[in-house]
Formats: C-alpha cells, structure tokens, sequence
C-alpha cells in the first residue's frame, strides 16, 4: 500500500563503517532482525531520542552511554521494542551490548543499543546475543541493504538513502537507513533512523546539525498521532572522507554537511509516510502567512493528524469543509477566518474563508484523486511558513493495528 | 454499528414546549429536517458554543440573540451545515429566522437558529422556510420524538431522554435530545444538544448550570478527536413546574436541577459515543491519582484518542504497550512511571508501570472482548480523577467518512 516508495538504490560503502545482520527469531523465523554497527575509533556520534515518558530500556541506556562520549558500534533489534519492561529489560539491554563489546573488542559503554515492535514483552537475549555474535563476525562496509532490511517491522520495504557532498570541496558520502510505518509523529516517530557519513566533524558541531536536521525532517511528518517510547534519530561521523575538521556553524563546511544530512534525513522521513500504515496517498501540508512558525505547526498538524482530513483524502473528496474544520479548530489565537486562503495544488478551493467563486469541485477533485498532492494553507497574518507530510487513513490502516499482534 | 444504543423511551410534554418538524428535502427527501421549538413567554435559555475560529452562520446568529435575553423559539435543520458560507450564510440564516418569528408572531431576534449537516454549502433557503412554515402550524407537546429523528446526519438512531425530578419536591420535567456521531471532542463534539425543562431558574443560573454540565458530559467524550464549526448545548427553562425560583448555587433546588439536568446530559453524550461512527466498543477511560483535573485529562484524552488504542480496542486486543505509548506521550511533567498502575475493569494489567505479575493476557482479552469496558489509569501522583468516554476506530468509521459525500 505504499506511495510510491522509491526501491533500495546503490549503497556505496562508508569509510569507517562496518555493518552486519543476523536473525534471532524473535518475532519471525527466517530473516534477519538483528544488526550491528562497527565505528572507526574517534567517530563522532550524536543523536536525539523519544520524550515519551515510557522511555525504553535502549532508550535509556544508548542515551547514558552516548553522554560518556565514545561510542564505537551500534546494535539495532527489530521485533520487540523492550519497552516498559522495568529493571529486568535495562539488564537485558545491558547484556546485549555486553556480547557486541566482547565480540568487538571495545568497551561496553561504547555501545549505543536500539529496539523496535512490541512494548511490554521480554527480549529472548540469548538468541539475540547468538545474533550479535554472528552479525560482528559478518561486519562489511556493503552491509547497508541487509541492515535496512533487518530493522523493519510493518514496514513494507526496506528505506535507505545514500548521497555524495561535497564538504568545502571534499567529497563526502552520508548513508542512512530508516524504518517506520505507523505510531508517527514529531519527538519523534515511531521510527529508527541511523545516518553515517565520513566527515570530519566536533562532537559539538554534529549535535547541533542532528537537532536541526531531525527538527525539519523526523519531526515534521505524521502518520497517526502516536509516538513511541523507542524513536531514535543517531548520526554518525567516522571523520575519514579527509575534509577540513568542521569546528562551528560559521564554518563553510558546516553548511555543506547540514545540506547534504539535511537531504537524507527528508528523503528519509518522507519514505517513512509513503510507506504509512495503509497509506494510499502521500500529502504535504504547507502553511504560510502565519505569524510564526508555531501556529504554521498547530494548522499544518491539526490537518494532518484530523482523521475527517485523513479519510476524505483517502475518498480522493475534496470536502474543503474538513479543512475549514481543522484550520478553525487549531487554537491559532484570534484567526480571522476571512483572510484564509486554501488551495489543493494550484487549485483555489477558498479565499478570504469563503469557497472561491470560480472553484469547481471537479478540479479539486482531480487533484485528490492523485497518489501525491500538496495542501496549501495561506493564513495571511504574517511570514512564517512550514512544511508537514502525512499519509491518509484507509481501511487497511485498521487491518494492520487491529491484527499486528494476532 | 452502534454499541448498546438505547431505544427511544416515553418523551412526555415539558410544559411550555411545543414542537414542530417537516421536510425540507436537503440533502435527503422523505424525511423531516427541520425542527421548530416553539418556548412559553419568560422562558429562560442558556447556550455553550463551539470555539471554532470558523464559527458556522447559524452560531453566530444564536450566540447573537442568546445576549439579547429572550428567546422564544428554536429552529434546528440537519444535512447542511451553513458554515464557511461568510455574509451570504448569515443573510441565509437571518432569512430563516425571520419566516419563523413571522408564523410564531414574536421576534426574529427571539429565534436562535442551528444547523448540521456539509460544510461550505449554501443553504436551499426557500426549501427550509416553507418547512418552517410547515412545523410551526404542526408545532405540539408530543413533538419530541420526530425532533430528535429530524436532527440526525450520520447518527444510526434518534437520541432523546427524559427524566423527572423533585426540584425542593415539586417535580420537574426535563427532556433532551441529541445528535452526532462523528467530528466528536471537546469544545465541543460535533454535536447538538437541547434541552427543555419547566423548572424556575434565574438566567444566571441556568447560564451557570449549563456550563457546569456541559463541562462533565459534553466535554468529556472524544470519537475521533475532531471538532465542529457548529457545536452548541441549549438549555431551556419555561418556569411553569412551579418550584420555587432557583437563585443561587446555595439554593436546594440548584443542587437539585443540577443532577437531573447532569443525569440528561451525560446519559445523551454517552449515547454520542455509544452511536460513534463505526464504533463496536463502548470505552470508558478513567483516569485516578492525578495531581490535578489538567494532567488527568491529558492522559485520558491522550488514550482516548490514540488512533492505536483505538484500533486495539476494535480488535478486543489487550495490547497494553499501546496504553503505555499513550500515558507516556501525554505530556504529563515529571511523570515517574514506576507508580503507574493499569487496569482493565478489575483485571490489573500493569503496576507501578510494569506488566503485573499475576496477570494473564487471557484475562485482559475477556474484558476487551466485551462491549463496553473501563481502562482504569492510576498516576500516583494525588488525589484528582476525571472520566472520558470514547469508542473504537473500525473499518466501519473509514467506509462513513470516506463515503460521507459521494
């Protein structure tokens, strides 16, 4: 039921990164839903990680063991998210990250550890350290589409991403890989997304462009509403495409990184909606002529995340009325409602809050019928403008959520 | 669909009430939708409103006239919303009302009209006039039954009680009706509301009466989160019970007209819910040992609306990861997990955040399998508790909205 989910392309290697996946069996037999990241020393690593209160065992531990400042290999489950499993899941979480330090050689605070699928159940982590095991001795620079792959869940293809930059003239690559479909949306996703380029980059520098990046992708597409307790967005930097070490903002280089993560981590978080839960339409919700960006967020979202919006989009009905329901009941303090404009594509469905007297229905029809089209909200009170991307909602969107663990 | 929706019971006069309904043929022919409530001079009427920045033409006018002080009469039409329609909805509406004072011979600014139906429509406004013609000469105190019939849009089944209460010990009618199903959620569900009673009230108590109530029943239930242009609770008092006027809330007979009035309004948002489009389940989510009534609804609503829970729900799933997700997106500040219990009616499924130890899925699959069940959160936290009623997300809630128009 994707929307248009572009297929897996080239995958060039990662200088300093090494990748390995193995199956445990933890929710199905016969694939692989375990895998490992193996860093060069001295890789820088940033991340940003979920604010659900129920904040998962990995969760926890990757965000304790990153502040310790040397992170040297990652280790990602799929299946089980090992969440809401109190004392006993931190201990297996710790136990994990045990075998992939003594099978690394490295310490074992220096691993960062990430879980996705079911909450409140145990991890089997004796098969998964068997896998961990496995997955370290597998470790190769082309182990990315095996990775992508093992780290899905109801996804129904694997995400990955690769670009080459050039980082004040030095040639860059940044590959990432994602996964995610349903419980999507800002702080953060549901969803996994581990991003490694070869530039040379402080610590400093990199947790500032993961925070930037992740607020203009990750945390602008909705597919549900609901977040989880294990969303996790990491970057890592093995420092060896040879460019000049990036040390703050003002930095040339800094803007051609920012760029180019800037350009997986969309392509990313957009191929998480296309791949939304049932989606069979892939919607960009543009608000502009706000007064600042967080009332642009409050109409874009509040449209985005209205199951009346979502359904009609799903229809292909452009029932502008669910718009006018969502727009009016966003909270956008004082809105004058008479300076609303509203347009799907080019199409001019209202202007000054009243339906456009030259719209015909038929041409916002046609523009819903497509797999892909854009909302665009002009509120006429000031400059700001924002971006959100969301999918609609669709009978199969029940069929996956009411059967997932059945 | 609907989930142990009442029948509709006897509905005697309330004295000073007379009603009226006929077809106006607007969206569908063969049926009345149009409601005329024609009031006893000195009746005494209090509203609540939606907060829509697109406040519908109709609730604009109501909001209007309710200042002015005295209303005489009501006019209620279904299938056409009159919103998102500017000044020509306005005249539309005002059209509307002046036929009404014209063949009841008081004044239009003693008519508060309402709508429901499509947004962003014209109203047939010749169509409704002559229907209101039409209602008033066959206004009468047995017209309960056809007025809740003519309100509906997407409801299964009319909505109406009635109850009797000693007011100081003279007994007082009170009788309401209902409508909605979908766009459904606090301030307020996309739904109207009117209720008629013959007790003697001041105009500030009844104003004060009716936001208290409408805080505990209408403002407590959530289908799907979404809010309408057109929302409105009326209560109307014609004074002819013969109780002592109501002065104040130290007043006896104030307590006393609070609960019948309370009792009216729950019983008709609960059959909101029960009637929720496509809803299977009747989910009442109680949320104990908050620190105040703000976080407590945080939680509920945050459940309540989870599009996981709620497909958990459709599937009798008693997927305790997704009340989890739930609770710990909520927001609540400082939330220490580990004194987070959950139940399922008595069945304890998680305690101090952590799956029970006695419990067995079995056990909370029961309670789910039913129609309706309570999912109980203690927060640990102090001493304030709240309430919100909801319902599933089905197959059958996509099929209504997708469909709505076509």
């Amino acid at each position: 039921m994707a929307v248009n989910l572009p297929a897996l392309g080239s995958l060039p290697p990662v200088s300093g990164v090494r990748i390995g996946t193995a199956g445990a069996g933890i929710k199905q037999r016969e694939r692989d839903d375990v895998a490992v990241f193996l860093l060069a020393p001295d890789t820088v690593v940033a991340g940003v990680f979920t604010n659900s209160a129920f904040r998962a065992a990995p969760v926890q531990i990757a965000c304790a063991n990153l502040a310790t400042g040397s992170v040297r290999a990652l280790v990602i489950n799929s299946g089980n998210a090992n969440a809401a499993t109190g004392a006993a899941g931190l201990a297996d979480a710790q136990a994990v990250c045990r075998t992939l330090a003594d099978a690394a050689g490295i310490d074992q605070s220096a691993v960062l550890p990430f879980s996705t699928g079911v909450i409140g159940e145990r991890l089997p982590v004796d098969r998964v350290q068997k896998a961990v095991e496995l997955a370290t001795e597998r470790a190769a620079e082309d182990g990315w589409p095996a990775a992508a792959a093992s780290i899905m869940t109801t996804d129904t293809g694997p995400k990955a991403v690769s670009r080459q930059v050039p980082v004040q003239g030095c040639p860059v690559t940044i590959n990432g890989i994602a996964k995610g479909a349903g419980m999507i949306r800002p702080d953060m996703a549901t969803m996994l997304a581990f991003v490694c380029c070869d530039a040379s980059v402080t610590p400093e520098c990199l947790d500032d462009l993961t925070r930037e990046v992740a607020d203009r992708s990750f945390n602008r597409i909705s597919v549900d509403g609901d977040t989880s307790t294990n969303d996790s967005f990491v970057v890592c930097a093995s420092g060896m495409a040879g460019n000049a070490l990036i040390t703050s903002p003002e930095d040339p280089g800094y803007q051609d990184l920012r760029q180019g993560l800037s350009a997986v981590a969309v392509d990313l978080a957009t191929r998480i909606v296309r791949d939304g839960e049932g989606a069979t339409k892939f919607v960009t919700i543009r608000v502009r002529g706000g007064a600042d960006t967080e009332e642009c967020l409050r109409v874009a979202y509040t449209i985005a995340e209205s199951p009346l919006v979502k359904t009609a989009a799903f229809a292909g009905d452009p029932n502008w009325g669910r718009f006018c329901m969502a727009i009016g009941r966003s909270g956008v303090k004082d809105l004058d409602t008479g300076s609303v404009d509203l347009y799907l594509d080019d199409v001019c469905v209202a202007r000054g809050g009243l339906l456009a007297p030259d719209y015909a229905e038929a041409d916002g029809g046609r523009v819903m019928a497509q797999d892909e089209f854009e909302v665009r909200v002009e509120l006429g009170r000031g400059d700001a403008e924002e971006v959100v991307w969301t999918c609609d909602l669709s009978y199969e969107y029940v069929r996956i959520n009411a059967e997932y663990r059945t």
